[in-house]
């Protein structure tokens, strides 16, 4: 068994935590909020985020020093916007060299850069290529209350990878390998995208059939950017793309998905950040795919009338309808555009 | 505007025919129910299948004779399981030659034979090539209220195809065209089976990550039987795959997740036929799905297990926990076996 470092203790985080303690790993869930450790070290619960007991070998930490002592693997669940800072404190805290997995789904708005990437270059005594990711559809509440759940891991060290898939796998959280690391880190940071956007079809009312319409069409959307990133688009296919779609977009469990709904019901983003209390990954990743697709010219219809009702205030109902009025052509269009890429042409 | 027969007042059935009405179409509905129809005409209600108010100028006769009179196009809508016997009936009755459009989702058991190819045999004056076949994610509740939807049409007979999208298209049910009928027809009714294993899997309270990737590797194999079947493995990304995919398997509208459902909770096959009243596709597709898996040695575990729990009596917790714990590997595994096809390669 293995002492762990688990930074990060919202509701991905604390699931991850549970399904390390049932592996009989020792655990420690770093929070920068004294009290919120506190909390986890009395009751054995994280109300706030995850209504599921927490083990009492989950031990919580509020000093990132000791969180990872003598630790031998570190598993980060910290927002995309504090994944430097972190790094930086663990720089001037690891002595020896942990195996680092991330579980962290968005890409940094600005340098685009995935989260291994960003990790890669801010970690002294890492490259790139050693960040391990894990991913997938994996609601934390389900996770939380063991129901079956398949995630995949990537890393370019492929020891670093068969570490990370041993480290998780149990009965109930089966963990795939995949050698496309850079598919799926852009599979669970760009579907928040479309999952939004499905919360704005379901917010404004507009059914299943329209729902599964503008996921297809998202699906296709965000599969371009990731083979222009230099992902493999059959990964889309997979469960980091469709299955992680699917999860995010079909059940309210989804902050993204929630989000979108109550943008899709007329409230303002402002509003909808002040009221939901938790990070939405979402709307920086939609900002980031944005920039993206207008500086590479990619066709990303979805992604632009989202980030037209993110900040620019345009109203939900006309963009939804804008894009489901689209001019009748072949369906494949979208679809087919993939041929031209590397792996499928 | 045209006259228009539409062949089979089930659910889909009744909401096409509002869909035809609403475009200022003359729509005749054929039920081979005298009782059916009369209600219908007198008060313009469809309830035991639709919860959704007739436009009067669908008229419902239960005389097939009488229904085809003088119209341009027929839309079929029946069972797998009576398509030969109508199209029997028609080749005595059709003076004209109407386009022949057909929604209906199945394959024959046995036969292997897609809709339009069954059609295509028994007409005397049509070709199989001249078949269109409708096609997408679109629950009839939904059709019927007039929430957006949006579908594909397909025929070899390019003409057909643009006739049937003319024929339909409005602002809130948009119609894509497209060149792979073989891929429509599949997605469409393959994705039946995964629908059954969906509802098997939320039946028996696994949860929406199992549900996830149960579809996710669903779509995986009905792909790659699509594509040994001629189809174009891309249509399966589109709507008439992961779109008609995520509509039934994440919606109790879906008649067949409904059956699975019931099955997941511990209910035999024969009641739940009772209880349903309607015909569920999924069961008769899953039959030829697997007959033709195993003469042709395509690997389709999920459709094997769903043939065990419908014909062999197993019991569906065994079966979805033997689909879970199935060996750790790489995840792509199952999809880039796709790279093998004339498409993708």
């Amino acid at each position: 068994m293995a002492r762990v470092a688990v930074l990060g203790a919202g509701s991905w985080g604390t699931a991850l935590s549970i399904v390390l303690a049932d592996k009989g790993h020792d655990v420690r869930l770093w929070t920068y909020r004294k009290e919120q450790a506190e909390t986890i070290n009395t009751v054995h619960r994280n109300e706030q985020y995850l209504d599921a007991p927490v083990p009492e070998q989950v031990r919580a930490f509020h000093k990132l020093d000791q969180a990872v002592e003598d630790v031998s693997a570190i598993v980060m669940v910290v927002p995309t916007k504090a994944i430097r800072e972190v790094c930086e404190e663990l720089n001037n805290t690891l002595i020896q060299q942990p195996v680092i997995i991330h579980a962290t789904k968005g890409i940094e708005p600005g340098s685009l850069k995935r989260v291994s990437q960003v990790i890669g270059e801010e970690m002294v005594n890492y490259d790139t290529e050693d960040i391990a990711v894990l991913s997938g559809p994996s609601h934390a509440e389900e996770v939380g209350r063991r129901l079956p759940t398949t995630v995949t891991v990537s890393s370019l060290n492929t020891d670093n990878a068969a570490f990370a898939q041993d480290l998780f796998i149990n009965e109930s959280f089966r963990v795939y390998t995949s050698n496309d690391v850079t598919g799926l880190e852009l599979g669970g940071a760009l579907k928040n995208i479309i999952a939004l956007g499905a919360g704005i079809s379901d917010g404004l009312g507009y059914g299943d059939n329209a729902k599964a319409a503008l996921i297809t069409r998202g699906l296709a959307e965000i599969t371009r950017l990731g083979a222009s990133l230099g992902a493999n688009p059959l990964t889309f296919l997979g469960l980091p793309g469709v299955g992680d779609l699917i999860v995010t977009c079909t059940s309210p469990h989804s902050r993204n998905w929630r989000a979108g709904n109550m943008l899709g019901k007329g409230h303002k983003l402002d509003e909808v950040v002040d009221q939901m209390g938790m990070v939405i990954e979402g709307t920086r990743t939609t900002k980031a795919a944005y920039q993206f697709a207008e500086k590479q010219e990619i066709e990303m219809p979805i992604t632009e009338g989202l980030y037209k009702i993110l900040f620019a205030d345009q109203e939900p109902r006309e963009v939804v309808d804008q894009l489901m009025n689209r001019s009748k052509r072949e369906e494949l269009d979208d679809i087919s555009a993939l041929q031209g890429t590397d792996y499928l042409s």
